[in-house]
């Protein structure tokens, strides 16, 4: 027997439609690839949404076909959010810091039928257009006086006279919320890229976890600056999770240096930034070197990567910043759990509360979570025990894009890749990747807790530490390190550091110093390319 | 094309397993209807609900079949919330208000199977048993040694023992989230009550809406006290809310008083608190006799009825507490809208955001409003013009249980039964119930602002008003008055009372002094008893 309530599939369009109703005065407010800042409000976004819309009835795309974007964090993303999904197509999110062939082959997997770029992409697109057959038009996210002459790229148009030509009416077609909605593809370490095919139901559940108070806690009078990209994971899914809840949204386009985000959240007031350990350290690094305060800020989530201990503090203690510290993947749309403290929590000491804001967090609802050893059998919930974290749930990947049948699931449960503690209260904490984790002598060591050491060192600006062949331990860890501008540090200052603050046996057995950490197309330090950029070296002793 | 992700449906039992699993030692705590204060967690509330299960299953209780119950607020009924939905059956929730006769009739439509019962309601279940033949088990709400004797209640069992002999091994079955949960009846002031059916879709995407931060904005760190009852809209959604957010509940069992409740708030550091205007005027009765404050208390949401602008100002001004005015109705799960300011409204001053907050308030995202006109069209958003409240969305009514076709919608949408104005922000405002409005001479009267007025006064209890036949303009208002004990007014004092409150025209004819003003089954004044009352009375000069 079914229930007797109003049956409403859950799409893209009706979150749109409930910005645009109930919070349309609301700002959105980019910086944009010239450089100036532009002000738009929800009313105008859904507008052009419709236009979007008829632009892609226009071009005679048919449900289900992919429109991608190559594109930094803006107001015209926003729109091409609802107005390509909102029309039942797919929108695919290129990443832009992908390698020229990578790009290719991801379009042509995606079979795109249209890609709208950035104009700092020309060159990009100039390179791949020849190698890209299914698509058919190239939108350029610009005025039609800006349009990119002599590109050589075909079929090209500016986005404002692609959308200008059409009608603001568009009644929002009603479909299965199970359809996709949008498509990422990992930026995977090894093999070829794999899609991720959200559907809108997903996104909507997803954009509802979001809001919720021990998640990133959003409401009309949020100011939300998501430093994340937009071509990667959605944002996390904060353009949706925005629209639930009538958020101002502010874009920091192609600038993501300290000086501009500085800016744009004193600017725009800012209450609530999201984004990777390593653009906060950029942000910081131009905070303390001009001893600037925060007037609005009230909170920072930081996710990507384990969120080193000394930045925590210094956004706590010196800035009064809350940082939640959130955890997911692209498999996951993505967020898994935010680590939101119980009252219990919140009486212990600070030292006490420090421990359980470093953990990962707690699941969302929705989110069902475990760890297991090698048999595949649940681990207890003590925060000792480590296994493999496995994840289910609604927004959650079932298989990649046309992977045939193949799944990644095991017994219905996602294996994250992660090695995880999970203690009484459900927090979890991530140790290492099970890629990344350093066996030594039968024991593991986490590359994690030895990076976090030398990331609180004054002259440190980035660490990876990852793992050497050793003849009699089997490996042994080394801290690949990179300084501040100007600042000086020995080895053995450095080893020296770890003394008391992490076991012997953990201690890294050298220090090897370089210019930079190499970083991936979604800020994560490349430990692969780490590893090859290492070929040929040996342990000391050895 | 549909997405890949993975296929969960939305399912009542999967909330009790998140709260077992990451809140298991987050308390429940109620009074009983001994007296004395109960408590247990969401560990033990998950084990026992599986117990109710077994029970259920080896009363040979097939899916869908209607597990009734007849109880206060208080865990026993939580553990029947999650037990009869998680394993298929539907929760029919029966309000002890009603007359027996009623009682007996709306078993008989939902064709119970078992129904639950505090022994409060003993008497109640003695005089309607012989009436329910599809009653097969009935369930005193009670250790086997309190079991009523010589009740002459066929098949009875204690509760305890009842589920006490079953195993506490379940696996919740996985069905389609569209299938029906509970089952509430309108107490309907004209006709024969009409069934709600709910389904566990429409159960679990209110809960998420309840919890966000702009609706009741509930967290792990907070402890909830829903007044309002289990056996009426399911508490408004608290119970299924506090299992998505891990709330520590408090629930106040038969005792409504204001001693009572303030004990409890005070005890159990109840930070928010749910219930109509009528428990909050008896519990602020009791505090202003005592000179009391709260410790721990942050907020309440009142619905169920307008709340009196002098209540929310007493709330606010002498308390601390944030008022959070929020409406909803059965048919709609119930929540519609609640009344959290955007920044713009926050910076008016005083008056502007009393103003503000008297409204219901903005519709949470998946509830669409709009207001139409005796034709159908829809009318502006500019917080003057009134019109038929009209909703829609995914935890709002398509057709009353067993309604066999007959829609009460509208082109798809809910006719309210409500006149309201939307401003510009999407700030809803009750004018009045359809019914209840007063046309005099061609224009309408809102009885709500004329209980307003009254009910500010420092004399009153309660008021009510109702139009009364006039030959000239049709009807004119009259105001129904019970006075606080020992609180002395005359009708002249009442009347100068209003003068430049309301206008004139607006102001009532005649006040009438009642002991007491007639309440129905979920503590809303009942106007048409009251109007039956009044039978016989003329107004002063016609």
């Amino acid at each position: 027997m079914l229930g007797q309530m109003q049956n409403h599939p859950l799409l893209i369009s009706s979150l749109i439609e409930h910005a645009e109703r109930h919070h349309g005065d609301g700002e959105i407010v980019s910086r944009r690839v010239e450089g100036d800042i532009h002000r738009t409000n929800w009313v105008t976004v859904a507008k052009r949404a419709r236009q979007i819309a008829n632009a892609l009835d226009a071009e005679k795309l048919a449900p289900n076909e992919r429109v991608a974007t190559l594109a930094w964090n803006g107001y015209r993303h926003l729109e091409l959010y609802f107005g390509v999904s909102g029309s039942q197509r797919v929108l695919h999110t290129l990443n832009p810091r992908l390698h020229p062939q990578q790009l290719a082959w991801i379009i042509n997997h995606a079979e795109d039928s249209v890609v709208c770029f950035d104009t700092t992409f020309t060159p990009l697109i100039a390179a791949v257009h020849s190698k890209c057959p299914t698509v058919k038009r190239w939108v350029a996210l610009c005025d039609a006086d800006k349009l990119p002459a002599d590109s050589g790229i075909p079929n090209l148009v500016s986005y404002e006279a692609w959308l200008g030509a059409q009608s603001s009416t568009y009644s929002w077609p009603v479909f299965d919320e199970n359809t996709a909605s949008s498509l990422c593809y990992t930026s995977g370490t090894t093999g070829n890229p794999k899609g991720v095919l959200y559907s809108h139901r997903s996104s909507l559940l997803h954009a509802y976890a979001v809001v919720f108070p021990d998640s990133l806690n959003l409401s009309a009078r949020d100011a939300i600056l998501p430093v994340v990209p937009m071509f990667h994971v959605n944002a996390w899914g904060l353009p949706y999770a925005a629209a639930v809840a009538g958020c101002k949204l502010v874009f920091p386009g192609p600038a993501m240096d300290g000086k501009s985000i500085y800016e744009l959240i004193e600017g725009e007031q800012v209450s609530m930034a999201a984004g990777v350990p390593t653009v906060w350290q950029m942000l910081l690094g131009h905070m303390q070197a001009g001893g600037l305060k925060f007037s609005s800020l009230k909170g920072t989530v930081i996710g990507g990567s384990a969120c080193p201990p000394a930045m925590l503090t210094t956004f706590q203690d010196t800035y009064g910043v809350e940082v939640l510290h959130a955890w997911g993947m692209t498999e996951m749309s993505p967020l898994g759990t935010v680590c939101t403290l119980k009252n219990k929590q919140l009486a212990l000491d600070e030292a006490g509360r420090l421990k359980v804001r470093l953990k990962q967090g707690r699941a969302v609802c929705g989110v069902d979570m475990k760890i297991v050893d090698g048999a595949g059998k649940e681990l207890p919930w003590d925060g000792r025990t480590y296994g493999d974290l496995l994840v289910r749930g609604p927004w959650i990947i079932d298989q990649y894009f046309k992977a045939e049948g193949a799944s990644p699931l095991v017994d219905g449960w996602f294996p994250t890749g992660d090695v995880a503690t999970i203690d009484a209260d459900g927090f979890m904490q991530i140790t290492d990747r099970s890629k990344d984790v350093i066996k030594s002598g039968g024991e593991w060591i986490s590359s994690i807790d030895v990076e976090n050491v030398a990331m609180a060192h004054p002259a440190v600006a980035m660490a990876a530490c990852v793992g050497m062949p050793h003849p009699k331990w089997d490996e042994r860890p080394i801290v690949v390190v990179a300084l501040k501008p100007g600042a000086e540090l020995s080895r053995e200052e450095l080893l020296a550091f770890y003394e008391g603050k992490i076991a012997k046996w953990q201690t890294p057995d050298d220090v090897v110093f370089v210019p930079a950490i190499p970083l991936g197309a979604t800020g994560k330090m490349m430990k692969v390319s780490l590893r090859e950029q290492l070929k040929g070296y040996t342990l000391p002793g050895v």
